[in-house]
């Protein structure tokens, strides 16, 4: 999947969130918009699905840089991180690849701060790796 | 901007967003994350900015096919629809297009559903159109 950056980290679904929400405060990110998909789908389908949070992560600098040169880009923003289980019971963060995702928008004034999102993002991705390990024994 | 469906609207910033949020509902998207952009850019940065919402739609059914096809793909949602004003203070109802969102993931499982968000949005922006007007005099 070339369109996210992600890790399968050692730990309980609800500490990844966690540790992955800190991470991303470390990079200057709040997250503005917390989804529990799982929650979701219970109320509006009735039906199960496996642990799943997608976290909208937004640096207000970088998000007001491009709005400010792209009014339309909001279209695509926040940037997601999701955390969620594998059928195999492992738990995934991965994150949108900011590169790929405000690439759509074709415009190279935009290429700097979505490098600039993707690095904060790798970042992010190799604490939550060095802090919850990534060699899960299930 | 190819990545978006646009309509500039003949009317009030707030009747804009309560217009595109019910027009969203009737075509079964719930709005999950809004995001108030200007309060969050006066909040964090102290700077002032335009009026700008983005709206997080979901519909339940669709985006539970989509991750059970590709767990990944929650980090391209949910597809937003942001309401602005421009420079010169007209109001803008702008949908991402969901073929181009989901374009990035590059599986063709996907494309049907991404058809049908787009199709919806489509008839959205429509009776957004209808319902608001087009033609605004500043």
């Amino acid at each position: 999947m070339g369109y996210t950056m992600q890790e399968t980290v050692d730990a309980e679904f609800d500490r990844a969130v966690e540790t992955t929400v800190d991470a991303l405060g470390d990079e200057g990110f709040g997250v503005l918009c917390d989804i529990d998909v799982r929650a979701t789908f219970e109320e509006k389908l009735d039906r199960e699905f496996r642990q799943y949070r997608i976290l909208g992560a937004c640096n207000p600098a970088l998000a007001h840089e491009g709005l400010t040169e792209e009014p339309g880009l909001g279209t695509l923003l926040p940037c997601n991180v999701v955390v969620y289980e594998t059928d195999d019971g492992e738990v995934v963060v991965s994150a949108v690849d900011p590169r790929e995702l405000v690439g759509i928008a074709d415009n190279e004034a935009l290429d700097s701060i979505a490098t600039e999102v993707h690095d904060r993002f790798e970042r992010v991705l190799t604490v939550v790796a060095d802090e919850l390990g990534t060699d899960p024994e299930i």
